[in-house]
Protein backbone atom coordinates (compact mmCIF):
# COMPACT_ATOMS: atom_id res chain seq x y z
CA UNK A 1 0.00 0.00 0.00
CA UNK A 2 2.81 2.43 0.38
CA UNK A 3 3.44 4.02 -2.29
CA UNK A 4 5.78 6.66 -0.64
CA UNK A 5 9.01 7.31 -2.03
CA UNK A 6 10.66 9.07 0.96
CA UNK A 7 12.92 6.58 2.65
CA UNK A 8 13.26 8.58 5.82
CA UNK A 9 10.76 7.73 9.16
CA UNK A 10 8.83 10.78 8.26
CA UNK A 11 6.48 9.13 5.61
CA UNK A 12 3.89 11.73 5.27
CA UNK A 13 0.45 10.95 6.25
CA UNK A 14 -3.08 11.73 4.05
CA UNK A 15 -3.72 15.48 5.06
CA UNK A 16 -7.45 16.27 5.59
CA UNK A 17 -9.58 16.94 2.96
CA UNK A 18 -7.61 15.00 0.39
CA UNK A 19 -10.66 12.70 -0.50
CA UNK A 20 -12.90 15.99 -0.76
CA UNK A 21 -14.72 16.42 -4.37
CA UNK A 22 -14.04 20.35 -4.37
CA UNK A 23 -10.31 19.09 -3.79
CA UNK A 24 -10.20 16.60 -5.72
CA UNK A 25 -12.17 18.16 -9.04
CA UNK A 26 -9.23 20.59 -8.59
CA UNK A 27 -6.20 18.36 -8.23
CA UNK A 28 -7.76 15.83 -10.96
CA UNK A 29 -8.49 18.65 -13.28
CA UNK A 30 -5.05 20.50 -13.26
CA UNK A 31 -3.30 16.91 -14.11
CA UNK A 32 -6.22 17.01 -17.03
CA UNK A 33 -4.77 20.40 -18.13
CA UNK A 34 -1.10 19.25 -18.00
CA UNK A 35 -1.95 15.88 -19.44
CA UNK A 36 -4.02 17.71 -22.36
CA UNK A 37 -0.63 20.00 -22.76
CA UNK A 38 1.70 17.45 -23.14
CA UNK A 39 -0.49 15.44 -25.62
CA UNK A 40 -0.49 18.95 -28.04
CA UNK A 41 3.27 19.46 -27.53
CA UNK A 42 4.78 17.52 -30.22
CA UNK A 43 2.75 19.23 -32.90
CA UNK A 44 3.75 22.59 -31.44
CA UNK A 45 0.12 23.54 -30.09
CA UNK A 46 -1.36 24.56 -26.52
CA UNK A 47 -4.51 23.83 -25.64
CA UNK A 48 -5.16 27.58 -26.27
CA UNK A 49 -4.30 27.36 -29.38
CA UNK A 50 -6.98 24.33 -30.11
CA UNK A 51 -9.39 26.16 -28.01
CA UNK A 52 -9.34 28.77 -30.48
CA UNK A 53 -9.16 26.15 -33.58
CA UNK A 54 -12.36 24.78 -32.26
CA UNK A 55 -14.07 27.83 -32.15
CA UNK A 56 -13.34 29.11 -35.63
CA UNK A 57 -14.39 25.70 -36.67
CA UNK A 58 -17.65 25.94 -35.01
CA UNK A 59 -18.11 29.64 -36.06
CA UNK A 60 -16.72 30.64 -38.87
CA UNK A 61 -15.99 34.18 -39.55
CA UNK A 62 -16.45 35.13 -36.04
CA UNK A 63 -14.51 38.55 -35.26
CA UNK A 64 -11.67 38.85 -33.02
CA UNK A 65 -13.44 40.88 -31.08
CA UNK A 66 -16.22 37.99 -30.44
CA UNK A 67 -13.80 35.82 -30.20
CA UNK A 68 -12.19 37.38 -27.53
CA UNK A 69 -15.51 37.97 -26.07
CA UNK A 70 -16.63 34.44 -26.36
CA UNK A 71 -13.03 33.43 -24.58
CA UNK A 72 -13.39 36.18 -21.62
CA UNK A 73 -9.77 36.73 -22.53
CA UNK A 74 -7.76 40.05 -23.00
CA UNK A 75 -7.64 41.45 -26.55
CA UNK A 76 -3.82 41.63 -26.40
CA UNK A 77 -3.52 37.94 -25.39
CA UNK A 78 -5.71 36.83 -27.98
CA UNK A 79 -4.25 38.77 -30.87
CA UNK A 80 -0.69 37.19 -29.72
CA UNK A 81 -2.39 33.83 -29.96
CA UNK A 82 -4.07 34.48 -33.48
CA UNK A 83 -0.64 36.00 -34.93
CA UNK A 84 0.79 32.56 -33.70
CA UNK A 85 -2.00 30.67 -35.26
CA UNK A 86 -1.42 32.54 -38.55
CA UNK A 87 2.44 32.36 -38.56
CA UNK A 88 1.51 28.24 -38.97
CA UNK A 89 -0.53 28.50 -41.54
CA UNK A 90 -3.96 27.31 -39.14
CA UNK A 91 -5.79 30.77 -39.54
CA UNK A 92 -6.53 33.57 -42.00
CA UNK A 93 -7.32 36.87 -41.35
CA UNK A 94 -10.03 38.02 -43.59
CA UNK A 95 -11.43 41.68 -44.06
CA UNK A 96 -14.96 41.58 -42.69
CA UNK A 97 -17.64 42.04 -45.52
CA UNK A 98 -20.14 44.49 -43.39
CA UNK A 99 -17.49 46.04 -41.33
CA UNK A 100 -13.98 46.53 -42.81
CA UNK A 101 -12.27 47.87 -39.99
CA UNK A 102 -13.02 44.90 -38.09
CA UNK A 103 -11.36 40.89 -38.91
CA UNK A 104 -12.93 37.74 -39.37
CA UNK A 105 -11.29 34.67 -38.42
CA UNK A 106 -11.47 31.76 -40.60
CA UNK A 107 -9.44 28.25 -40.46
CA UNK A 108 -7.15 27.23 -43.30
CA UNK A 109 -7.09 23.50 -45.12
CA UNK A 110 -4.15 23.08 -42.84
CA UNK A 111 -6.17 24.24 -39.46
CA UNK A 112 -8.61 22.05 -40.65
CA UNK A 113 -6.50 18.94 -41.04
CA UNK A 114 -4.74 20.45 -37.59
CA UNK A 115 -8.07 19.93 -35.74
CA UNK A 116 -8.20 16.55 -37.15
CA UNK A 117 -5.16 15.82 -36.14
CA UNK A 118 -5.81 17.32 -32.36
CA UNK A 119 -9.05 15.15 -32.19
CA UNK A 120 -7.44 11.89 -32.80
CA UNK A 121 -4.70 13.06 -29.88
CA UNK A 122 -7.97 14.01 -27.60
CA UNK A 123 -9.47 10.93 -27.69
CA UNK A 124 -6.18 9.22 -26.68
CA UNK A 125 -5.63 11.63 -24.25
CA UNK A 126 -8.92 11.17 -22.86
CA UNK A 127 -8.67 7.25 -22.69
CA UNK A 128 -5.79 7.37 -21.29
CA UNK A 129 -6.85 10.04 -18.77
CA UNK A 130 -9.79 7.46 -17.67
CA UNK A 131 -8.76 4.53 -17.92
CA UNK A 132 -10.02 3.60 -14.81
CA UNK A 133 -13.71 4.08 -15.62
CA UNK A 134 -15.89 1.99 -17.63
CA UNK A 135 -17.83 3.63 -20.74
CA UNK A 136 -21.04 4.30 -18.67
CA UNK A 137 -19.09 5.83 -15.87
CA UNK A 138 -17.89 8.45 -18.31
CA UNK A 139 -20.97 8.93 -19.34
CA UNK A 140 -21.86 9.19 -15.45
CA UNK A 141 -18.47 11.57 -14.81
CA UNK A 142 -20.07 13.72 -18.18
CA UNK A 143 -23.22 13.89 -16.99
CA UNK A 144 -22.18 15.27 -13.42
CA UNK A 145 -19.56 17.58 -14.57
CA UNK A 146 -22.10 19.82 -17.17
CA UNK A 147 -24.46 20.47 -14.31
CA UNK A 148 -21.69 21.70 -12.05
CA UNK A 149 -20.38 23.83 -15.80
CA UNK A 150 -24.34 25.22 -16.26
CA UNK A 151 -25.17 25.50 -12.66
CA UNK A 152 -21.94 27.51 -12.30
CA UNK A 153 -22.51 29.40 -15.66
CA UNK A 154 -19.28 28.11 -17.26
CA UNK A 155 -19.17 28.74 -20.81
CA UNK A 156 -19.75 25.99 -22.78
CA UNK A 157 -16.00 24.74 -24.74
CA UNK A 158 -13.99 27.97 -22.69
CA UNK A 159 -11.19 26.87 -20.49
CA UNK A 160 -11.24 29.68 -17.49
CA UNK A 161 -7.37 29.91 -18.07
CA UNK A 162 -8.21 32.72 -21.10
CA UNK A 163 -9.54 34.97 -18.85
CA UNK A 164 -6.34 34.88 -16.34
CA UNK A 165 -3.76 35.07 -19.28
CA UNK A 166 -2.41 38.21 -18.85
CA UNK A 167 -2.31 38.45 -15.31
CA UNK A 168 -0.72 34.98 -15.12
CA UNK A 169 1.88 35.83 -12.25
CA UNK A 170 2.03 34.49 -9.44
CA UNK A 171 3.90 36.70 -7.68
CA UNK A 172 1.63 39.47 -8.52
CA UNK A 173 -1.28 37.94 -6.74
CA UNK B 1 -31.45 29.02 -24.85
CA UNK B 2 -29.34 31.40 -25.52
CA UNK B 3 -26.81 32.88 -22.77
CA UNK B 4 -24.27 34.36 -25.03
CA UNK B 5 -23.66 37.99 -24.01
CA UNK B 6 -22.69 39.35 -27.74
CA UNK B 7 -24.86 41.50 -29.47
CA UNK B 8 -23.41 41.12 -32.90
CA UNK B 9 -24.29 38.52 -34.91
CA UNK B 10 -21.69 36.22 -34.61
CA UNK B 11 -22.85 34.30 -31.84
CA UNK B 12 -20.05 31.82 -31.17
CA UNK B 13 -21.79 27.96 -31.44
CA UNK B 14 -20.84 25.70 -28.78
CA UNK B 15 -17.43 23.93 -29.96
CA UNK B 16 -16.81 20.30 -30.52
CA UNK B 17 -15.33 18.83 -27.73
CA UNK B 18 -16.94 20.51 -25.10
CA UNK B 19 -19.15 18.18 -23.48
CA UNK B 20 -16.50 15.76 -23.49
CA UNK B 21 -15.06 14.61 -20.07
CA UNK B 22 -11.26 15.62 -20.47
CA UNK B 23 -12.25 18.81 -21.08
CA UNK B 24 -14.88 19.16 -18.70
CA UNK B 25 -12.37 17.94 -15.90
CA UNK B 26 -10.20 20.28 -16.56
CA UNK B 27 -12.38 23.37 -16.87
CA UNK B 28 -14.60 22.46 -14.24
CA UNK B 29 -11.29 21.61 -12.24
CA UNK B 30 -9.47 25.45 -13.18
CA UNK B 31 -12.68 27.15 -11.88
CA UNK B 32 -12.91 25.32 -8.78
CA UNK B 33 -9.14 26.02 -8.25
CA UNK B 34 -9.58 29.71 -8.58
CA UNK B 35 -13.27 29.61 -6.81
CA UNK B 36 -10.70 28.17 -4.18
CA UNK B 37 -8.11 31.22 -4.74
CA UNK B 38 -10.75 33.74 -3.79
CA UNK B 39 -12.27 32.15 -0.91
CA UNK B 40 -8.93 31.86 0.74
CA UNK B 41 -7.80 35.28 -0.04
CA UNK B 42 -9.83 37.37 2.97
CA UNK B 43 -7.68 35.33 5.08
CA UNK B 44 -4.27 36.21 3.70
CA UNK B 45 -3.74 32.96 2.23
CA UNK B 46 -2.78 30.65 -0.78
CA UNK B 47 -4.58 27.65 -1.58
CA UNK B 48 -0.83 26.44 -1.73
CA UNK B 49 -0.27 27.59 1.94
CA UNK B 50 -3.45 25.97 3.05
CA UNK B 51 -1.99 22.15 1.50
CA UNK B 52 1.08 23.22 3.45
CA UNK B 53 -0.64 23.45 6.70
CA UNK B 54 -3.08 20.71 5.90
CA UNK B 55 0.12 18.55 5.67
CA UNK B 56 1.65 19.46 8.58
CA UNK B 57 -1.53 18.93 10.56
CA UNK B 58 -1.30 14.89 9.46
CA UNK B 59 2.52 14.94 9.84
CA UNK B 60 4.01 16.86 12.10
CA UNK B 61 7.75 17.33 12.77
CA UNK B 62 8.33 16.59 9.28
CA UNK B 63 11.55 17.86 7.60
CA UNK B 64 11.54 20.93 4.56
CA UNK B 65 12.84 18.15 2.95
CA UNK B 66 10.26 15.54 3.37
CA UNK B 67 7.32 18.53 2.93
CA UNK B 68 9.14 19.29 -0.76
CA UNK B 69 9.33 15.65 -1.83
CA UNK B 70 5.70 14.93 -0.95
CA UNK B 71 4.68 17.71 -2.22
CA UNK B 72 7.09 17.47 -5.97
CA UNK B 73 7.82 20.69 -5.41
CA UNK B 74 11.37 22.70 -5.38
CA UNK B 75 12.72 23.07 -2.35
CA UNK B 76 13.71 26.72 -3.10
CA UNK B 77 9.73 27.79 -3.72
CA UNK B 78 8.78 25.87 -0.91
CA UNK B 79 11.15 27.07 1.66
CA UNK B 80 9.36 30.96 0.46
CA UNK B 81 6.43 29.53 1.39
CA UNK B 82 7.43 28.50 4.89
CA UNK B 83 8.78 31.45 5.39
CA UNK B 84 5.43 33.40 4.62
CA UNK B 85 3.79 31.18 6.70
CA UNK B 86 6.42 31.59 9.45
CA UNK B 87 5.84 35.12 8.97
CA UNK B 88 2.05 35.09 9.52
CA UNK B 89 2.68 32.70 12.93
CA UNK B 90 0.93 29.99 11.50
CA UNK B 91 4.07 27.44 11.37
CA UNK B 92 7.23 27.10 13.63
CA UNK B 93 10.70 25.66 12.24
CA UNK B 94 11.91 23.79 15.22
CA UNK B 95 16.07 21.99 15.46
CA UNK B 96 14.93 18.17 14.33
CA UNK B 97 15.65 16.17 17.25
CA UNK B 98 18.26 13.21 15.51
CA UNK B 99 19.53 15.66 13.06
CA UNK B 100 20.07 18.80 13.89
CA UNK B 101 21.10 20.24 10.34
CA UNK B 102 17.63 19.59 9.17
CA UNK B 103 14.39 21.69 10.95
CA UNK B 104 11.19 20.19 11.27
CA UNK B 105 7.88 22.11 11.02
CA UNK B 106 5.04 22.77 13.39
CA UNK B 107 2.14 24.10 13.41
CA UNK B 108 1.55 26.91 16.04
CA UNK B 109 -1.46 27.49 17.97
CA UNK B 110 -2.33 30.08 15.52
CA UNK B 111 -1.88 28.24 12.47
CA UNK B 112 -4.16 25.28 14.14
CA UNK B 113 -7.20 27.68 14.70
CA UNK B 114 -6.26 29.32 10.74
CA UNK B 115 -6.62 25.67 10.01
CA UNK B 116 -10.02 25.55 11.63
CA UNK B 117 -11.31 28.64 9.55
CA UNK B 118 -10.08 26.82 6.43
CA UNK B 119 -12.01 24.01 6.60
CA UNK B 120 -15.42 26.26 7.45
CA UNK B 121 -14.35 28.63 4.09
CA UNK B 122 -13.52 25.25 2.31
CA UNK B 123 -17.24 23.83 3.28
CA UNK B 124 -18.70 26.75 1.99
CA UNK B 125 -16.55 26.75 -1.02
CA UNK B 126 -17.57 22.84 -1.87
CA UNK B 127 -21.35 23.52 -1.51
CA UNK B 128 -21.41 26.07 -3.71
CA UNK B 129 -19.39 24.60 -6.00
CA UNK B 130 -21.43 21.21 -5.88
CA UNK B 131 -24.85 23.12 -5.31
CA UNK B 132 -26.23 21.63 -8.57
CA UNK B 133 -25.94 18.11 -7.38
CA UNK B 134 -27.44 16.23 -4.39
CA UNK B 135 -25.62 14.65 -1.78
CA UNK B 136 -26.09 11.25 -3.45
CA UNK B 137 -24.62 12.39 -6.79
CA UNK B 138 -21.64 14.33 -4.73
CA UNK B 139 -20.62 10.36 -3.37
CA UNK B 140 -20.67 9.41 -6.85
CA UNK B 141 -18.54 12.00 -8.10
CA UNK B 142 -16.22 11.88 -5.41
CA UNK B 143 -15.56 7.91 -5.79
CA UNK B 144 -15.37 8.12 -9.36
CA UNK B 145 -12.29 11.22 -9.26
CA UNK B 146 -10.74 9.03 -6.53
CA UNK B 147 -10.37 6.47 -8.90
CA UNK B 148 -9.31 8.42 -11.65
CA UNK B 149 -6.90 9.87 -9.42
CA UNK B 150 -5.92 6.80 -8.01
CA UNK B 151 -5.24 4.85 -11.87
CA UNK B 152 -3.18 8.32 -12.34
CA UNK B 153 -0.74 7.56 -9.98
CA UNK B 154 -1.64 11.21 -8.25
CA UNK B 155 -0.90 11.64 -4.68
CA UNK B 156 -3.10 12.44 -1.79
CA UNK B 157 -3.95 15.60 -0.92
CA UNK B 158 -1.46 17.12 -3.44
CA UNK B 159 -2.16 19.56 -5.96
CA UNK B 160 -0.48 19.47 -9.34
CA UNK B 161 0.35 22.93 -9.07
CA UNK B 162 2.98 22.37 -6.48
CA UNK B 163 5.88 20.52 -9.06
CA UNK B 164 4.97 23.31 -11.65
CA UNK B 165 5.58 26.50 -9.26
CA UNK B 166 9.17 27.58 -9.81
CA UNK B 167 8.35 27.04 -13.67
CA UNK B 168 5.08 28.45 -13.63
CA UNK B 169 5.55 31.08 -16.73
CA UNK B 170 3.44 30.82 -19.79
CA UNK B 171 6.10 32.67 -21.51
CA UNK B 172 8.79 30.01 -20.62
CA UNK B 173 6.91 27.27 -21.89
Amino acid sequence: MEKNKHGSGEQPREPRGSSAPAFLLAQVGAHAASRFAETLRPIGLSPAHAGILRILDATPAITQQALAGALGSPPSRLVALVDELEAKGLVERQANETDRRRYALHLTAKGKAALQTIGNLVREHQNALLAALSQDERQQLTALLMRIADQQGLRKGVHPGYSAMSGDRRDRA
